[in-house]
């Protein structure tokens, strides 16, 4: 039987990284060959989480080599997302909680998409299903991505199943849930030694929208002002960005993790797209939207409605 | 809470009709409200395997009306293959067993598509897992979409879970498996009553490829011959169809259950990319295609690669 790679998206976060290796994890346990890889560099939360449970990253790849017989997707189905050989390669699974576009294959396959709010919930859900018990490493992994993808649990995409996984997981990984959650959040929102290409790179997912290609980015901080400090270089990279790869529109959101609102800075020629879609005006192409946190559930669905109407 | 409207393809087959009403009266019965529905007549088979179920027809319905809340696909999830105004609806789950494509929706969803051979297999797991028992008259719906959906276990699409399903569900339904199977195959495979235009419609698939539309339409019977007595007039019938609908390739395929082989007619500007995916020649547009049973697994994927070569 030949080699599977399982990985998650570009600019891996920590669920991204967990899920990979906890389904690695689980396959092997099954008998079956599979490794776990990732596209990107290993952000400052994540490695505070593998440092923590003493677990080694998923090696590096730029691309799917020709021994590869088939690729598991975790956490993302957007081929825009993915690895840049991605539509030469077999897709075998795509294991994943967001939207489905952008996603095409040949054969039938095993996708499970559920409405959660991480991957790694579903994860610790086929662990159960499979009858395989959770390691204490992998449980650690777990519960840091449902941390990372709810903001320890308060984000709008954060469901009842992601709350009772987050627990029992914590339980078995033997942390405190609210404190350990708390350390690894500040230990990715530590954006002080941050060049401005990687604030605007660590965590960026581009997006189809009305025929026009739309780039968000998004940095975890407790403080704002710390991060638009350098608004006037962040707008250049931004425009460099955008005329790169014919943007329609740049999105950088900055969270407040401890206030539980974003500061948005948007570029391109579909700016009016953002405002109309949070009925905010920009000012110095700045718009505070409050309550939002969520890319996924409140800034993606809001300014796909924008480009629609 | 609103109304859940679960429907199947265009031109419904068995495990479009019985994966409706399966999945209906699993929600029922956990208390939701969900009503199965169907895209288009209900054709022999089926109507043989409710009569002998003793199960009424889910409503015909053209559109989704505007009081429906959500919608749930079964047995398909190309947009294309559905109700026409799909775009316009929220899709809450899809339950599957297809290939993935032109699929897209702005929220996360309960996604579900699993590469077995029929929808049913995946319903009967889904009861298990809900704790639900499936009823006699359920049991019998789904063994007979496995048995339509495999012919009889035959075609290379039939999985290991289809033949337990199929065994433990005609337990259930209190039918012989073998007997039962072939007595609602023949109903399926009278064609002798049907007007051109429904042999081409009974079960067609519409399907992008390379940029062009592409029809399969599959009939199943027990006399190839007597199909083809019309071969004029369905050419007639299918050049009508394709200045219609602007189609690159039309390919009637007239599938022996008896012997497990096709023969098709295709007609169309593509022609070529059908005789260069199964390396025959067409003659008087007609080409034997040895072994070949299943659109999904032998038919579309070969063309798709052809198209894409």
């Amino acid at each position: 039987m030949g080699k599977t790679l399982i990985f998650g998206h570009k600019s891996p976060d920590t669920d991204t990284i967990s899920s990979a290796l906890a389904y690695a994890d689980l396959k092997n346990k099954r008998g079956e060959n599979a490794e776990p890889a990732r596209l990107g560099p290993v952000n400052k939360e994540t490695q505070y989480a593998l440092d923590y449970f003493n677990v080694k990253a998923p090696q590096l790849i730029e691309k799917v080599d020709a021994d590869v017989e088939s690729v598991i997707l975790v956490d993302h189905n957007e081929f825009q997302q993915s690895v840049d050989n991605i539509q030469e390669v077999r897709i075998a699974e795509v294991i994943d909680h967001h939207r489905i576009s952008n996603f095409e294959t040949k054969e039938p396959l095993y996708f499970r998409v559920e409405p959660v709010g991480c991957t790694a919930t579903i994860l610790n859900k086929m662990y159960k299903e499979n009858d395989v018990a959770v390691s204490k490493e992998v449980a650690g992994l777990l519960v840091s991505a449902i941390i990372s993808d709810s903001l320890l649990l308060k984000s709008p995409t954060c469901t009842k199943e992601d709350v009772d996984a987050a627990y029992e997981l914590a339980e078995i990984a033997g942390v405190d849930l609210e404190k350990y959650g708390l350390d690894m959040l500040q230990a990715g929102a530590d954006l002080s030694d941050k060049k401005i290409t990687e604030l605007l790179t660590m965590d960026a997912k581009e997006f189809a929208m009305g025929g026009e290609r739309v780039v968000i980015a998004q940095v975890n901080t407790i403080d704002i002002n710390q991060v638009y400090h350098q608004q006037a270089q962040l707008e250049e990279e931004i425009d460099r960005s955008i005329k790169e790869k014919d943007l329609g529109l740049f999105v950088f959101v900055v969270t407040d993790i401890l206030n539980s609102n974003s500061d948005v800075l948007a570029l391109g020629r579909n700016k009016d797209k953002l405002e109309k879609a949070f009925d905010v005006e920009l000012k110095e192409n700045r718009a505070l939207l409050e309550g939002v946190v969520s890319r996924k559930k409140q800034i993606v669905t809001t300014l796909t409605d924008a480009y629609s109407e």
